[in-house]
């Protein structure tokens, strides 16, 4: 079960990082969606390698064949099932590291409960198996918009290192295109200047940084989200949570929120001169008893930084000799977070879909949407 | 699906908070288990109503009555019943609010999701619904201390409002005696102080205050959780987020990792004089790649403040009318965070036994436990 | 997981034939469904032990009692709870055989399974355990009837050892009024008679007997069921054979079925005078390809004679010692199949229930129901 | 959720039988088991069409390509991809059908669920999904030997029509290589002879047939299974069911046991020489109460005659026009029996591997196996 989430719209990934491909498969996709392929193929370039001098430099076109599931532009109500080939992997680069446990990686956990480890490259520990997932976001994100026009998710840095924006946009106005103009995906300019000047110096360094996301979601109505263990935020932290390097989730003004009093937190209800029901603030962002009010769903991620750096450091072989060693090769990132955005957009829509479907079991779409008929 | 949580020690939680009373299932706990009733009636009574002068004064004594699944203090293997009576419910005195939506409550949103609307108190959406999961996280604990014998799980307050303890303590020398030392169940006497002189204050004013909690589970052997979406700290993640009132979840050092250079924040493996392998430091909070690595797990969790304030709100009626109130009467804590020490615990206890059965389909206990021949 | 099934309409349950009582959990049902106790009432009575000379003279009144989930009549969204108090348990009556393995029970195999065994009467392992299933499928039934007014679900015996009836009646003509007529709930009253006399006969030799029902599901709409693993057919298949003593299941003419030629047993389409689309032979009982086609589902169940005979048999002690016994006292049918009729029931209704609100997952109900405006 | 089944050993399968080709993804596997991929495509060249005048033309080679999980030889505790390309897809051949649903097909149905039908050839809801199905099963079959050398699953003929073999061998005592020595998969050599020719004839009449199957597994220790819903003979049926035309299932004696006496049909215990505990007879099948007793364990399995004839037939077109029509083309089986023997072979073993891993979660494999340290 480790490679499956999802209870209604559920994907299933498989594939190792230096090995055939990386894949889905997604059950439970409403039929007949129009899927356009450029779509996904856009996320997945959002987060592919070798697109900058400050990620990794691996080369993959991450090119999406489509397996099953889809005839004629349209899903058929069968299972989709999506193949992103491998064709710059190395595992040679991986050589000089296979005899050790590389600190903070899984190499020694993943032998702890596996008892074996794949040839090279973390196998399927690797934050290539995200592209998988970023596949299976983009149908669920398209899934979504069919049945939910307004349905909309934007990611984008807010933090790298101890160098942060100086206000995070939480109204829903930023649109991807406006957080792609800045290279690492940070909507403010000279904060954007900053934030590179500085991973270029770690890079030099041959150190690693992190960071902080921030992602919004719009579009979403009311009553998505289950009251008990399935809480909207619950189930949205897990997901972001198990993107790798992801260290803390907070939904709404979490962090500050934990920080204030009642009478400062609580979001009183208003209806606005259209009619709709509002909140005069937003700081549960979105998320009332673990159910969708309608609002902007936001939250934030934190990442550690990346494993891998180019500096000596200590450790233990297989056969638990101490051991001092510097990586030769092998094309890593510096800073995960502009290529983790599109991640976790994707983790974000497939939570979302899952819920859509999940309370259409309880009610169906009739007052959710009026695009589809028989959706 | 929403009152159910865990795959192969799973529990359902039922009852509503002025109905009969709560109550959990738990399916899939291994059998031949002596379980100690005053154990769990422990840890009710660390979450109950009621015993200081700034928590509830609901007078619940929370008495935890078997239904089924154990005969002779051992489990049977079939599924065990707990039921906890509500005995001083009170839903008159939500009369003078039942026809509103309260702020930040999940009166609005249940509607939505439900179209109905319990007589009062929130029903299942009001805390009194943890009291069934901390009965259920205490069968989970003893399950795993009579395989696990250093299995241990202590959470404490770190910080009310603004006022933080001066280090976390997160080498697990705390006991939960030490802990529960302090009214607040935080382990620096001086800071317990200040953080009950602070809540008074609020809880004159009528208003309340949030914070955090800090979580260490020791004796936890590596090989727990599973690489990709369910991780370690993604279904710790979203069992913690799915405490009322949780509001954000950090594993290890995850805020500062996220300030933090790799160089600074990744974990050396040594092996120790008496040969067990361990981390130099331990920023990652006992897990790596989603997986233990035998190391102590810890990990951090902030509660926004409770919604209910004894000041004049404005929100909206069922019937869409603004109307500005006051709560008049209902009893309701000014500051959660020493109730919910158990509730983290209880949470924790819930995952790691889960993961613990979990790693048993892959390998069976026999290189985890030498206690007991046929577990 | 050995407790609960269902996806979407899930329930668990929980108990001991002589513990406390048994219980079950409903989680997922609609809200606002009006519930009937009387109606859940009258399913546990017609499987009453007690009722006649030829069942069982353990007396249960079967009372059931509601710990949670609805309100003023209506379900809430939250978990339905009920529970039946075990009010004649006698585990006397199992002293003289609780050293021995009792032949074709679960006794040994339970040990096998959990390595210890509850003091009487089975624990779990007794058919005692369906009170808890029928509770929780006229829950199931209730709510569908709710939003599909023509559900109906009747079960009948349609033999007995070698007596079987001339003709089963596979129209959804009969009402469970009709089948209570006899009190072999077989609605043929010659074959009745034949069958009454046989199973008198048995049980004076204090031997037991099998035999088969058949049920019949009206008022599905088409559309229900999943086309891969979880066919309609396939659910219905698990659940009939988790009734204790089932031994096989048929969907529609299955078993003549598969004993035809094409041509003698294809199912043409047709349209009626009214426009709906029928087959002009429902040989398939209403499903195809996993999905039922909108007719009748009908299916068939074989169940072996009760283990319980007071005769002499051999088997083994605990200790593994051959030994010849015969049953002292005890409750026992002679003939499990008129109790078996409500049984059959509710787990069809179970999976009906499941079914239907997983398709909503698809669809909504908006085209299968005109009854209620947000179910 | 219509493409995945299992718990802890869990597959998904995907793909179309017109389009590029079936796969499956099996997750949970134990890591460190040696894959023999020959013996996969044993398994796959025993259930492919076109090898015998009496089966399908279509030519699939039905070669399995690896994507993922296994690294020279081995499992690494990822998920297997496997995946079998269509090579001999004739879409057109469904051209003059296009516009009808096919009698007793999944057409209707299948738009009814989806509102969209594939372009030809039933899309998934053809028994090429099969296919994928074979191969997972023999994964799970490789598993198993691993963990329990003595495991084997043997299924063949018993009935084609009305002609049955004399007498079911239900000890375990044939092999594959037996049954194979029959064009039919029936192990008596006259009564294959009579097959042959009756569907001989049947196919000039352009007509087809049904038949039974029966299943021998052995080598299973006791305890597998689980008490309540999710019973081994409850989790096999609905295997077995989920095959496209199984009709009925039936575990051990079950047809003939539900016509017996409980003296006829009890199995007594017994200790053998060895010391072995087992039943004089075997009646149950190997499992009581839902749980496996370390017998064999056998079931009987019933299939419809293939849907598709070569006679005229009336339907309705996709515009509600009555037609009588003739397939003019497309490449069916007139008797599927043979090669549906190696799918219930995989769908048996997928059961066994799935409750041999649940079982593990209670109490792991040490008493079970003596082959491997750390599975």
């Amino acid at each position: 079960m480790s490679s499956s989430t999802g209870h209604s719209f559920r994907i299933t990934t498989f594939g190792e990082s230096h090995g055939k491909g990386l894949g889905v498969i997604i059950d439970g996709c409403l039929s007949r969606v129009p899927i356009d392929f450029a779509k996904i193929q856009h996320q997945l370039h959002r987060r592919r390698p070798g697109t900058s001098s400050i990620t990794s430099q691996r080369q993959e076109k991450d090119e999406v064949i489509c397996l099953s599931g889809i005839e004629n532009g349209l899903t058929l109500g069968s299972p989709v099932a999506l193949h992103i080939l491998n064709t710059d992997a190395k595992p040679k680069d991986y050589s000089s590291t296979k005899h050790l446990y590389r600190p903070s990686h899984a190499d020694y956990t993943w032998q702890q409960k596996f008892h074996i480890l794949p040839a090279s490259g973390g196998g399927r520990a690797s934050a290539r198996e995200t592209v998988a997932r970023v596949a299976g976001g983009a149908v669920a994100e398209q899934m979504l918009k069919h049945v939910l026009p307004a349905f909309e998710v934007v990611a984008y840095v807010t933090r790298v290192g101890k160098i942060a924006i100086k206000k995070a946009i939480i109204d829903g106005s930023l649109s991807r295109a406006d957080v792609d103009q800045s290279l690492l995906r940070c909507p403010e300019p000279t904060t954007t200047e900053s934030m590179l000047k500085h991973i270029k110096e770690i890079k030099n360094n041959g150190d690693s940084v992190g960071g902080e996301i921030c992602c919004c979601i719009k579009g979403v109505p009311s009553g998505l989200g289950e009251p008990i263990f399935d809480k909207l935020e619950a189930d949205l932290a897990k997901a972001i949570m198990s993107i790798p390097a992801c260290r803390y989730f907070s939904i709404g003004d979490g962090i500050e929120a934990s920080q204030r009093l009642g009478s400062e937190n609580n979001d009183a209800l208003m209806q606005t001169t259209q009619g709709t029901i509002e909140r005069q603030s937003n700081h549960s962002g979105g998320i009332e008893g673990g159910i969708s009010h309608g609002g902007i769903i936001y939250f934030y991620a934190g990442f550690k930084p990346p494993s891998t750096i180019f500096q000596p450091q200590t450790t233990l072989t297989h056969s638990l000799k101490p051991i001092s060693y510097t990586p030769q090769a092998g094309r890593h990132d510096p800073c995960v977070l502009p290529r983790a955005v599109p991640i976790v957009e994707a983790m974000a829509s497939l939570v979302m879909a899952d819920h859509f479907l999940r309370h259409h079991t309880q009610h169906g779409p009739s007052h959710l949407s009026t695009t589809s008929e028989d959706v």
